[in-house]
């Protein structure tokens, strides 16, 4: 049977140009996958037309665009970005963002 | 705009006569939500035909059914049960299971 228990923890990084993502699970029907955004990295507002998303937060802490909005989340707080709605996440803080994030369904 | 931020510590509970669930989010493609297992509850085995299913583990640990299989997981271990794996997870332990559960699409 494939794998399939993983630890989030094993599945972090850093880069240097631009966030770390990784996909842990992938069907059509959802992506699941590690985004670690270090202290000043960016995800840049942006939608998906026909996608539902969810960040949960593991460690450090988010400042988050929703719609017109900036909404901070912390560890265990759960952030869902409608499909079409314009999202995406700043780190502001000294310490690395590790979030838990699903699309569904897949792109 | 609805709430898009929920956190996770604030949707636990316990029920005595069967295992704790509630929803976070919800869309046609994606339901989120919380299970908490006391020590000695079960979420029998069972399988979902179209769906596939997360389980994150945010506190405790899990005797997780994975097909023919039984294996643990604990704290920051992703879950990953494909559609039509007969799947479910039993508490073993002495404190609160509690996981971070996706459903993709929803039920």
């Amino acid at each position: 049977m494939a794998e399939l228990i993983k630890t989030l923890a094993e599945n972090t990084g850093a880069r240097a140009e631009k966030f770390f993502k990784t996909t842990l699970f992938r069907s059509d029907t959802l992506l699941l996958g590690v985004n670690c955004l270090e202290p000043g990295q960016v995800q840049p507002p942006h939608d998906h037309a026909g996608q539902d998303k969810f960040y949960y937060v593991v460690e450090g802490q988010g400042n988050f665009w929703l719609g017109d909005e900036r909404k901070v989340a912390g560890v265990g707080d759960v952030v869902w970005a409608p499909a079409g709605l314009v999202h995406g996440v700043s780190n502001d803080g000294d310490a690395r963002l590790t979030l838990l994030v699903g699309i569904a369904p897949a792109p």
